[in-house]
């Protein structure tokens, strides 16, 4: 018989909740706000299909040879181009989607033990691809501004027990959808500076904002101390799994080196397609008409939740941008019991407890509002506030 | 100042030798043989331009959306139906390129210094995809047909010190271009079950046969004690990064998380391109193309090394497929000293020693036959015969 050992490693290993929620609830007449999924409606058809046209035709076999684990210069420049501050393309590592460069990172940063710092609640997906690793992830008390900066500075800890890193999400946050603002920003990049604690930035959503303005990245102020990540995956499409990674010089040759042990490179076509698509300004154009659906689908659910929850002790949040927002139901409600009784009345949302590093409030839950139709997102959050009336432990 | 603190496994991390040396050799007037890229005449130009057109007008957001981490159902089906040996789709993981599958491996199954056993030289990739999670790698004596399996399971250890598996490449290895017979492989898969030491059973090249018939892969022989890999990259095109993984359902699951949590999913839009490529036996007429025009860019190697290396002490492989052959220089001679002589006089090459998880043979090196024009092989032999004959220690 053979004997196939784990690693010890192996044991801390998971599927995604959402995605098993997803097998449950994704099916034929419910109403699921449960996705992380942004709209089909928003990628660019045909703009990818010229793109891939063009390249094929102008770059022949050189779109699909190996190719350098840096990533395409041309992308790289773009890339550097468009963020709000000095970035060399140098600094830039071209990922196989964000999920890849949070794997790289955990790698490279995190021993078994290492303490990590993270928002409460915190965004699933990273807390999947750090576990690998084994550090130990805690959860730092969170305001509708993101990290509360005193409770970062007490669980910084010390010595050997020294937070490597803080993760957080500043725009529009998954799974919240809050943001978080100028004073909170530079507060929370000066203490991260005087403790000397690495702060990792992730920017899936940020050019999603459809109202005010963006503060400048946290990357912007102190680009020695941060890393920042972004994605192609919610401005265009998520289906070609284009991130990147902008990191100080210090550190980047590691996380390049992580990189080629991990897939020598990301698709050499996807790459020339994301560039060929990008160039001439076409997210200047396309971008706003994502904002403009989601801003309408967020205002209709905001109605919806004015409407149906008047005289119910929930609340929720109002972002300004991205995709989700977050409810929380009465203390003492518990979201995944609720889960049954939404799916029953033909709606579906994720539980927030697989968002907690530790401690679950489990009384929250996560709605996205970009998938569904308006007209079915009246209806399934007064299938919700339904299942909230007819709770019973 | 901010505190980049590294794990302890990034210490082992480094960049690939042969990249290193591909710098230094991959410029105008260098004939390099030292690339491990397949030629770009192999790639099929005119069907992946359909395919994309097809893809996105049947498809439209579905082939741009994110997918599940499996992998696209049809292209798992077609992987299962083409493999000779009963295949169920449910055990093929699709991955971003196979270098992801010794990624993922490592991270399911490696300890800090569990024990694996390679071969004597070995895939430096493997190496490098491995040495993140602290390995332990033995190489294990090999002659012309592979791992001795005397050496082998004098290798295995006991106790926690036991090898976790043996990874071997049995089709025209990459470096030496040898192929395991019939023979050693049924001995090498049994005396694997006997042991209970699982086998990882790597086969890009598997399908460039240019003489004879294959013998079964070793996991046919024993689908339970093997994890069996293979790509697209060398019967297509590399620059889309599909490979797979054939896993016994016992630790299949392990390493679909692992997946997930490394990249969520493959490329959407790549899997459907390239299921849409190989229907309807596509690869049945490309892949004889390939085949023939690497057996005559050997044939000319072969001939050149017979008329150049005539009187010398140098003896190479003579591979049945694939893209690369190994030679051995005098006794004494160092691989990585010639390397300046030869560029010298306008050839490349990648010295053996980074192929050897311990004990490098130094007077070693491979070459690869595949895109350099045939009159150009002639003349690069010619300027390697001479470099060896002007070497001084």
């Amino acid at each position: 018989m053979t004997n196939w050992t784990l690693a010890a490693r192996a044991a801390k290993m998971n599927s995604s909740a959402i995605r098993e929620i997803l097998k449950l609830t994704d099916r034929p007449g419910i109403i699921s706000m449960a996705g992380g999924l942004p709209s089909p409606h928003a990628f660019p058809l045909d703009a990818f299909t010229e793109a891939c046209q063009t390249v094929m035709q102008r770059d022949g076999a050189a779109a699909l040879q190996y190719s350098t684990t840096e990533g395409l210069p041309a992308l790289r420049q773009a890339v550097a181009d468009f963020l709000p501050w000095d970035v060399n393309p140098d600094q830039v590592l071209i990922t196989t989607g964000s999920q890849q460069a949070l794997d790289l990172i955990g790698k490279v940063f995190l021993d078994p033990g290492s303490r990590i710092l993270v928002e409460k609640p915190t965004y699933l997906g990273a807390l999947q691809a750090f576990t690998p690793m084994e550090p130990v992830a805690v959860g730092v008390d969170s305001d509708d501004e993101g990290m509360l900066v005193e409770d970062f500075a007490a669980k910084v800890g010390t010595g050997t027990d020294k937070a490597r890193m803080a993760y957080v999400l500043p725009n529009f946050q998954n799974p919240t959808g809050r943001t978080m603002s100028e004073a909170r920003r530079q507060a929370l990049v000066e203490k991260a500076k005087e403790l000397g604690v690495p702060l990792i930035e992730d920017n899936p959503y940020g050019d999603l904002r459809y109202e005010g303005e963006s503060p400048l990245p946290l990357a912007a102020r102190n680009p020695e101390g941060v890393i920042y990540m972004g994605s192609f995956s919610k401005v265009l499409a998520p289906g070609l799994r284009i991130g990147f990674v902008v990191a100080p010089q210090s550190v980047y040759g590691k996380l390049t080196q992580a990189k080629q042990a991990a897939d020598l490179h990301t698709p050499s076509f996807n790459q020339r397609v994301v560039a060929e698509v990008i160039k001439d300004g076409f997210l200047d154009r396309h971008v706003p008409t994502i904002r403009a659906m989601y801003k309408a689908q967020r205002d209709v659910m905001l109605m919806a939740l004015e409407h149906e929850m008047a005289g119910l002790d929930v609340s929720w949040t109002r972002p300004v941008g991205g995709m989700f927002l977050w409810v929380t139901l009465p203390k003492g409600m518990d979201a995944q019991a609720l889960l049954a009784k939404a799916v029953e009345r033909g709606m579906a949302f994720v539980p927030g407890a697989p968002f907690y590093a530790q401690e679950p409030e489990t009384n929250t839950l996560r709605l996205s509002y970009v998938t569904v139709p308006a007209e079915q997102i009246t209806k399934g959050i007064a299938a919700l506030a339904d299942a909230i009336k007819n709770y019973t432990p």
